[in-house]
């Protein structure tokens, strides 16, 4: 079934000749497909076939769109078990793991569907004129968001489904009417072909034009750099690492036209253990924390990798019950023997650091490429002065910090990089006493979570997935949620304009019957024609 | 009256050795009050106090943050014909034009005061907790906008009020809870000054904490540069040239901690002029565009630096128009020797370009300083091939490309940089025959105008000011009104947050009633408790 070829808009193109396999991480073995790099004559392809296509899918409607999306979910769910094993066999996650994901993936396509078909989202903005006023007239001046153009989306490791090749980034584009390239991650390059292909297959069927979505392997930089230095590219979506997501924004910015680069990278999730709330339930929370921080092997964006609490016996109690309930868990394989890797290099990185001891190495797992969870410990004062310590190790890590009192747990707050989480486990009276806690973490997250663990990214209107850097590129949007597609629009207005010639959205008679902001007001009523 | 020296918060300080003086641009001669350069302490000083008010101010109501800039406002009127005076002493602008531009400085004020006492701009985003949810319980999420922290704003010298030390940008910060450090503009120190001072005793009156607004002189770059890089400085307003805009992007991207840029630049905003257009009303459009090219001696960036035609005897005689009605006109002072100088630099590279003509060339006029208008003509064959005639030149100045026919015009428009506003000179007939050549043009701008002239930006909630790059550096976000504050907030979610220490927007009581999305729906109703 998989061809290991390129999608250039709906052509399969295979004109390399260098190729890569994907690996299965569970059986340590090569999988049989051969994918084939892309070349530069195809990306260039790829992209100027988006390029084309964005002058004419720009103006379909809300309705084409909804349905085109519709169409996408359709042709995933049809693919049926031979997805969800692609994704098994490519990744070693577990089959609940992956229908749960799939899941996500559908949801979030009926999500943007339906904004689509409700219109409001474009934000038409209108003040009529006031021909008469003085000392000059006020022009008729009506704004709503337009597309930026092509987007090119890289990939997560960790969701294959849900923020890969039509996850969230590749949605929020094609809903906003924008054209995506992928470029495909190299570790599931066959799940990332089957996705491409029932996109294109959902592209064919609701009639859009030939370049709205293209898909390019590549198992090295090159692809990838391409594409963002390619002029007719206008913004660029990444989930990943800190390292390729700020490669990607210098390129990016070093480009004779900037272009914006969304970018969720890595993220530590600080977890604030408060005294009276360790003190009461602290066996409670090992447990609850035991399971967050082993979830999927640790691979999620919004793994608890910091713990931070006061030194004490509490506290000691915790560590105790936490390396006790770790130990009961089971290890999990990870994505990929390169990351398991990694994991390794990291775990041994931040074990080399001075003053640093261990609360539990799990060590009962000898199979390749599993991932055995560690969690050390450290003073507050430590890890202050030690920022090795504050980076993230992807995978089953976590970092327990034992702060001499809440003033250097506040310091230590204030000096972390950004990040996508912050979680105060704590009485509501410990909350409010200590509020100013509360704000120092507010001022270094995306999402204050109260008695929760980070795992877990709702996907709904309220969910903010992004944090001051490095946690994302920039703080000012989400990756997630319905408000994502502001990352691939800009504003643009219409001064007096024909009423007929607007876009339907700007339209006196509202034929779309979105909300719309009219002379500061919000309303869906039509415009009296003012003539 | 002035002191020459910055604005550490609330105190006066002058610990630096350098200074400058600013030019009558009208007499040609050095105004007398000596401004003193900041240092670095001096820099590190003001973001440090910006820091420290950025933790209670991120907190004020929007009430309190209301009467600031009501305050301001007060205060700036209060300043009476001084501030008028002293506007005219640097800048050379009439009496006229800078009352006008007062006004326009309050009304902004007054716009952003009026949405902070409304509120509902926070965009407070709510999805309630379903306890019962299979297979996981949905948790209670509220999303709603928060400042990015301390904001550094590099004024416009064409603005001195409007778009300087309380324009756009500072107000908008302001009101959107972030101190603000303003880098007064070297050419109109004195100004700033004084609308420091402003802001300073509104800030004092209305209970703002100490570091609120800080203002710093400097003529070169140093004083800027050291203000970007300060790890405490999370955003960056700027209003002025492409080559200025673009360091301080480069600059931004290369921090350790990347941070927002929002950067309004050049734009030469394209004219298209149609054929039946042209023959119908060819001399009423080049009376209107004589206005449009030289009002305020052309230092707009929206002067309609680009006219688009057809070859013909109509734009022949429309050219010929053009000419006479710009002998007509009354030449003016431009802002600053520098500005004129540079005025006429520019004049002369165009031309020294290849194949240009000279429509009509301003002679008439001895004093130093004041904007000879130019008009150049070029074949559209010849503008395809020589990007140097798509450069703006500051000042009334324009140039008439002479296209062989719609499609090489069309070629033209694909082919600009990214434009603050393009034109269409049309009957409503033609807009709609050749409505691909209206659909190529906004690809490339932020505001489209239908017969009427792109100078005259009107303050309202549907304007977009800011376009693809180089119009500006993200054209996400707008510089002009309501709408602006979105460049200096992110999103900020809240998971199972006890509701009595939920944010005022967020409570269940909707104490500040409020817009928001509930459960996806709008409404400004309090949400009953749950539980």
């Amino acid at each position: 079934m998989l061809t290991g070829k390129n999608y250039i808009g709906y052509s399969l193109s295979s004109d390399g000749t260098t190729s890569f396999n994907t690996i299965n991480p569970k059986t340590n073995q090569t999988n049989s497909t051969l994918f084939y790099e892309a070349t530069t004559d195809e990306v260039n392809q790829a992209v100027s076939k988006a390029h084309g296509a964005f002058a004419a899918y720009q103006n379909y409607s809300g309705t084409q769109k909804s349905s085109f999306l519709t169409a996408i979910a359709g042709e995933l769910l049809q693919l049926g078990d031979t997805l969800i094993e692609q994704v098994m066999t490519e990744t070693g996650l577990g089959y609940e793991r992956v229908v749960a994901e799939r899941g996500r993936t559908l949801w979030q396509l009926q999500m943007f569907a339906d904004l689509l078909l409700d219109g409001s989202w474009v934000d038409a903005t209108i003040d009529t004129a006031i021909p008469d006023r003085k000392p000059i007239p006020k022009p008729d001046l009506r704004k709503m968001l337009v597309p930026l153009g092509p987007i090119v989306v890289f990939g997560a490791s960790n969701f294959p489904l849900a923020y890969s090749t039509a996850g969230g980034d590749t949605v929020a584009a094609l809903a906003a009417g924008c054209p995506v390239i992928v470029k495909s991650h190299p570790m599931h390059a066959g799940v990332s072909e089957l996705v491409a292909g029932a996109v294109i297959r959902a592209a064919q069927q609701t009639g859009m034009p030939d370049g709205i979505f293209s898909h390019l392997n590549s198992q090295n930089y090159t692809v990838g750099n391409q594409l963002l230095k390619h002029p007719q590219v206008k913004a660029v979506g990444f989930t990943g690492s800190v390292a390729g997501g700020t490669s990607l924004m210098k390129l990016a910015a070093e480009r004779p036209e900037p272009i914006p680069v969304f970018a969720e990278m890595g993220s530590i999730n600080p977890v604030v253990l408060m005294p009276e709330a360790l003190h009461k339930g602290g066996a409670e929370i090992a447990k609850t924390y035991a399971q967050s921080i082993t979830l999927g092997s640790g691979q999620f964006c919004t793994n608890p990798g910091l713990l931070l609490g006061i030194a004490g016996t509490d506290l000691t109690a915790f560590a105790k019950s936490l390396a006790d309930e770790i130990l009961k868990t089971e290890a999990l394989c990870m994505l990929h023997p390169a990351i398991a890797h990694q994991f390794d290099q990291g775990k041994k990185t931040m074990q080399n650091q001075l003053a640093v001891e261990q609360v539990v190495s799990y060590e009962h797992e000898h199979r390749s490429n599993y991932g055995k969870p560690l969690v050390l410990t450290v003073k507050g004062a430590t890890f202050l002065h030690n920022t090795k310590l504050h980076q993230e190790v992807f995978g089953p890590f976590s970092l327990l910090v034992q702060c001499a009192d809440l003033n250097e747990l506040t310091r230590v707050i204030t000096q972390l990089e950004g990040q996508l989480t912050g979680t105060f486990m704590a009485t509501e009276k410990e909350l409010s006493t200590h509020f100013s806690i509360a704000e120092a973490l507010q001022n270094r997250v995306g999402r204050l979570i109260f008695n929760g663990v980070p795992t877990g990214v709702e996907v709904c209107p309220s969910m903010q997935h992004g944090g001051p850097f490095p946690a994302s590129s920039d703080s000012r949007f989400t990756a997630v949620g319905i408000h994502s597609i502001k990352r691939w629009v800009r504003p643009i207005s219409f001064q007096n304009w024909p009423n007929d010639l607007l876009p339907d959205a700007l339209k006196n008679a509202n034929p779309l019957q979105i909300e719309r902001l009219v002379n500061n007001k919000r309303t869906s009523e039509t415009i009296k024609k003012t003539s």
